[in-house]
């Protein structure tokens, strides 16, 4: 699977943005690590997902391609699927609840794609793009259940270690667990001795939980601000966490939004509550990170600036 | 003046960021430019001003250093003198007026400095800063009325130019005009063919009127958000604008808000009010920047996120 990041670094080149590295005096003051943060919030579309939809979408054949590609989503999933279609020059069809916000239909709008709302259920989602790609013949992006978009997500990890040599440790949240398993394939299988851990919201733990008992166990009713950490691991997922996450950290939600506007504050730069999780993760000591070197991938920055959760 | 500069980036180089240079396909397509923006936002104590503060405080020889620094600021000078002086190991004087926002007067006592207040008039900051000097013994280290804080505020230019060749432009607020000088004498006076723009709120356009005029005309009653602008030009940085700076554009307040907004929702980092005055301009297509290369040094982000200006 190392091989198939290799190609993804490749393949997204012409398209991404190779993000920086930042560190912060006051941040590490705090959290007594030494920690460098990819920036991945100044990806295109603002968010990691960016690398994912584009490997895949840019993995397909002219043939697959033609008739264009497919997702349900209300995050950041849905943008990075529209733009790397639309660089692709392919049509894109997101699926996506009436009850979304405005700003995320108007950036997936903005990107091209047509949009098809549906109740927001996941059933109805995916009862609906089954009916779209049927229709259409497009090819679904999953957004995290694929090796294509697992190795594209891992490309983050892969830049950060180039660039910062010697981590003890990467971050990152866990969602569907795309991430944390490209940012495994990236370090690990490349023979690295970093250890990956797995950030949670204590109310959205299920990747936590599925690790502790060694079996999967879907998220339910998760009840977190970390809009994109609602989801459940896939089979996929959770058999590279078993393999090679060593911890999960799971932090509350006060947690979450302090540490969100920590960043805001000390760093200058916008991150939303999902990518907000790992640092909460680093700034309290009882989670043993003290001392170490860490990087941590910022995920995303997509964030509503009309309603910050501390107002 | 440019032998000033090289000197300058060797000596901040330990102590001063590399800030990154970040790019962002939608403001280029809402400008039609093709816009580099300089990041010193991401700067030690979060603007530029750490540049020029830190050049001066170890051009200091060990004698004048003893006894300490002084300056009077409510703003980013006073935090970046501040730091500065930490770094080097003296004690920092900071004259603020007591009507200082909570959040400044916190960060310069974070950075161990000793803060003495006064009214909020500038006759009331001169003195009490003339008092603070005579008793202590203090170098005042001025916010822009220096050849050796205008060579380091010319080191962002100078890395800029090295990153991105070719710019046809740059463009930088104009507040004391510290930075305008710099950003001019580290590239014109280094060969560049590149013109040096100065930007300011129509409602602080005091550079922009002694431009035209051919004579300083000090600010008078500066009433703009953009608080890092309201500071009136000296003799010194007035003679190098009328040799070097081609033009100055100024915006509205409606405008600086909206582009401090838009950095934030597209380009995922924060910028206060002073900094998204040449954004404004460059996002205006009448100023004729389209079509162009442009550089713009995005100087700080410094904003209390509890009072954001659109909301």
């Amino acid at each position: 699977m190392k091989d198939d990041i290799d190609t993804a670094v490749q393949r997204i080149a012409p398209y991404a943005h190779r993000t920086p590295v930042l560190t912060c005096k006051a941040i590490n003051a705090m959290s007594e690590a030494n920690i460098y943060f990819k920036c991945e919030n100044l990806q295109k579309v603002g968010a990691f997902k960016f690398r994912g939809a584009c490997n895949t979408v840019f993995s397909l054949t002219d043939e697959e391609a033609s008739q264009g590609v497919g997702t349900h989503s209300s995050g950041n999933h849905a943008a990075a699927v529209a733009l790397a279609a639309k660089l692709r020059g392919i049509r894109a069809h997101v699926v996506m609840p009436e009850t979304a916000p405005e700003i995320k239909k108007k950036a997936v709008i903005g990107y091209g794609a047509e949009i098809t709302f549906c109740k927001p259920t996941l059933t109805s989602r995916e009862t609906m793009l089954a009916s779209v790609i049927q229709k259409t013949g497009a090819v679904e992006i999953h957004p995290f259940d694929d090796p294509r978009v697992i190795a594209g997500q891992g490309t983050a990890a892969l830049e950060l270690i180039e660039e910062i040599h010697d981590l003890d440790v990467i971050l990152t949240p866990i969602g569907g667990g795309g991430l944390i398993c490209g940012t495994a394939i990236a370090t690990i299988e490349n023979g690295n001795s970093i250890a990956v851990i797995g950030t949670e919201p204590k109310n959205a733990d299920d990747a936590y939980q599925s690790l502790m008992s060694g079996k999967l166990i879907p998220q339910t009713n998760p009840n977190t601000i970390a809009d994109g950490l609602r989801t459940s691991l896939s089979e996929l997922t959770f058999s590279i966490i078993l393999k090679h996450v060593s911890e999960i950290i799971t932090v509350s939600e006060k947690e979450i939004i302090g540490a969100m506007r920590t960043v805001w504050e000390r760093m200058k730069i916008i991150i939303e509550p999902s990518c907000a999780v790992p640092v909460a993760a680093v700034l309290n000591q009882e989670n043993g990170l003290s001392g170490k070197k860490v990087g941590i991938i910022l995920t995303g920055g997509n964030v509503d600036l009309d309603k910050l959760p501390w107002l």
